[in-house]
């Protein structure tokens, strides 16, 4: 069995920021020479997000509102989270509603993906840096 | 290590279903000949979801009605993405809390579940043809 | 390929508790000497749940209420399910809002995670035996 890990740090200049990163693991899947096998996405940090959905801005617009709407960032007292002295609390719970991980197959040296599915890191208390791990497993 | 894929095809009747695949699945484990490893379901497209929880139609019908209410299908003008000519912002946001996939414990040639877990295909865009991958590593 | 699988027990004295598991998941993966390759731990009950988040009470509070507000467990009647004689449709909900399981990818022979990252057992209908699987697989 083989393994290949990888690190990529993000710091959005916005608050809250979907990235597409399909690019990004298909050259890490490119580097781990594996052809069969499983392939973790996930973020490191707890108010942020690693996703598989449409590349379409006016869904992303729609998640966006959707989260905002039943999680919403204020009133900062609406969380008892937020008497920490933090004020992402509601990024806490987005997360939690998108994911912390994908787990994608790897068929052939590719990732199987369907028609439409791509890989976004959803950023929920931003303006950091912080860490998305990318680990293959296989042979 | 070896490894095995097989795609499982749905053309549901209903634009939303759930459909219990648990018999698909067993059987791909049997075939795959892998007695201690992972299997990973997944939906391959970003409308529908798999997802494990218990075979029971009351629940099932609480868990439309619940996602109907927070994530309702209309009016279509309450999602951007209905703009691009698309219907099925809602199915977008439903899969996102049903689940993209699941990984299941393979023990002793065995999927290994609790006493009431069962795999299920959620649609929540049907009438279409749509894939979903079961894949299984280890030895 | 290694594999290692063990079962924890949980018994809370709520019916809805979070505990922290992350020293047991370290103790299962040191028991395994598996250094690289991946760590699956789901709940086996499909009223409790598995998730990564932060060892903060007022976060616990703030998921607890949110849980709560959107998918209530009174009035009983508010769900089909129950009419089987259970009172537990609403743990059903909250456990897939909250995720049946979590992969950590296991580096250097540990859990490679986040500087916040923990992982927590989430009962939503307690007060009786539960099980986990941990099941680490590589190398």
């Amino acid at each position: 069995m083989k393994s290949y890990t990888e690190y990529l740090w993000f710091n959005t200049s916005k608050k809250r920021e979907f990235i597409n990163i399909t690019d990004k693991v298909e050259a890490s899947l490119r580097k781990s020479r594996i052809s069969e096998g499983f392939c973790l996405v996930n973020a490191m940090h707890i108010t942020a997000s690693v996703f598989i959905n449409d590349n379409e801005k006016g869904l992303h617009s729609d998640f966006e509102k959707w989260l905002e709407e039943y999680m919403p960032h204020e009133p900062l007292s609406r969380y008892r989270h937020n008497l920490t002295g933090e004020d992402n609390a509601d990024a806490h719970l987005k997360r939690t509603i998108m994911g912390r991980e994908v787990i994608i197959a790897v068929t052939k040296g590719e990732l199987d993906f369907g028609p439409w599915e791509q890989v976004f890191y959803g950023e929920f208390d931003g303006c950091r840096k912080k860490k998305v791990i990318v680990k293959i497993i296989g042979e």
